[in-house]
């Protein structure tokens, strides 16, 4: 019940590397968190995706772009199109490259304008930097190394106040006016002049829970310190190892480098993808990940992962994200 | 046999309207005439409908564009980056509004260019006229009614050369450099002088076949002079006579006004699609044609419709699409 209150939960939309083969959708990610979706990369179909997947574009607010290489933002016009048609009137976020702005308008001008406002946020690809929060959650930039300038996303739940422990409000006859306090961690002051410690009033509240897409990038020996122990790692794995030559050319990685990305940052659970079209099936990746990170899944169009809601009494090193 | 050494053959990509619904993909058709296919509108994901169908980008050198509605052409930038992906550096042919040339350079100026030459060749949608020819057809406009300036295509093979009787070679020993002659049309003066006519020495080619685009246009009354006895004949079917004052609004035409072309144009056979997403299922669209007029099919994503190759002894009148 909690787990679907507050859903903390990645669709995939499409895990195809930049030519789309067997029927894969190139790279496009939506992240439910609550009530709210963000989009992550918007490859062309990603609107298709989501109308088969079930989710709404009406409960998108924001999307993130991380480079201008084709297969990561063609389908973003088509969504702005369609929220158009649907009526949209809310603002949109979206986040990326400097030009993505110009490519859009350039297009807008000929077909016609979107009837709400569209927000260019630029994002400098080569900081670590807070880029957007709102009451629930922050986004984080992730430099990332690939041809074109590339930023990956981190996103953190923002910690949630303490929950208060109902039958101590009567235990102590606590107004409500004080509970706010208490929760935010204040003691309290009883009639009797006794100070009851927070500790004592308190639960500990649920964990932030996180994630972070990183695509498309090299092996990337900095990434680990700045995804540190997120539950849900996407690493993006274009090659195996056989191609780990071809894979530093293009500025992209093997299956075994995102796993020992996932391993040294000591994540909840790796998914991979974002595969070379020359690959005729895909469970070589996955056998090469686990070698190194057991906790890996393939991603795969249409898979959902979901992070449950832990309380702070489950280990937090060991939360797994879970494959439907 | 024939007919699959010489397909004529039309790939429906997409059928959905202006907001893709319950998994349609937006207008993009694909026609194979012997071994060349021409690519008619490229919606979002036509490239992966291709990959899908077996269509290869490779085999297409011509791209004809009807209109700037986003439905009709957001698809094109992804094909021509994953052509250039795979390495092609053959020209390729854009015909449609002046404008695509616009929205397609400033993509490519920020993602990159592609490695093959791009002739994009500007339509003026008022004008019904040739646009392109090659050996064996030509590209004729169909001015629509639309909101945004639009034109259909027409495809319309070349006649053929007479089909030369190979026992008449041997009865009248017919050296074989007056052959060709002979096949354009001409007597046969033989050794003793006598005039052998064309008529006895050669068989009626097959008559030339014809495929006509109309999308997205409103019911417009100087269509059928212009599509007049095409074997195929796909015409959008927005809406249904419950919502003919809305088609009328928005430019677009009813099942029922399809079927009035296609009656008036004493065409071979319809295909409806251009389906608004209001419509729960498009059974409706059917019955409604088919009152006026039976030899309609409701176009479905990755339908294909043939043309036979007839002999000009079949009755011209009657050819119909199989539909697979």
């Amino acid at each position: 019940m909690k787990n679907e209150a507050q859903p903390f939960q990645l669709t995939l939309l499409g895990v195809s590397g930049a030519l789309p083969a067997r029927g894969l959708f190139p790279s496009a990610q939506a992240l439910t968190i609550g009530n709210r979706a963000y989009l992550i990369d918007c490859g062309e179909g990603a609107q298709i995706q989501m109308q088969a997947l079930g989710i709404s574009p009406l409960r998108i607010h924001q999307i993130f772009i991380s480079h201008l290489h084709g297969d990561h933002f063609y389908g973003l016009i088509g969504l702005l199109g369609s929220m158009a048609l649907a009526g949209r009137d809310k603002p949109l976020d979206i986040f990326g490259p400097r030009a993505l702005e110009e490519i859009i308008q350039v297009q807008l001008k000929h077909v016609g304008p979107v009837p709400f406002p569209l927000r260019f946020q630029p994002v400098d690809p080569g900081k670590h930097q807070l880029i957007y929060e709102n009451k629930a959650i922050e986004v984080y930039t992730l430099p990332l190394i690939h041809r074109s300038p590339a930023a990956g996303f981190l996103f953190r739940e923002k910690p949630r106040l303490r929950k208060m422990r109902p039958e101590m409000i009567a235990a102590h006859d606590i107004p409500y006016q004080v509970i706010p306090a208490i929760k935010a961690g204040a003691d309290y002051q009883a009639a009797d002049g006794s100070l009851i410690p927070n500790a004592a009033l308190t639960l500990d509240p649920p964990l932030p829970r996180s994630y972070a897409y990183c695509s498309d990038t090299a092996f990337n020996e900095n990434l680990p310190a700045l995804v540190k122990g997120v539950d849900l790692l996407y690493h993006e794995a274009t090659f195996c190892d056989d191609r780990e030559d071809l894979a530093a050319m293009t500025g992209h990685s093997t299956a075994r480098q995102a796993a020992l990305i996932a391993q040294r940052a000591g994540v909840g659970h790796l998914v991979l993808g974002h595969y070379s079209s020359r690959y005729p099936d895909f469970s070589p990746f996955l056998a090469e990940a686990r070698e190194v990170f057991p906790r890996t899944s393939l991603g795969m169009d249409g898979a959902v992962f979901r992070v449950p809601l832990n309380s702070a009494q489950t280990d937090p090193s060991s939360p797994e994200g879970e494959l439907h």
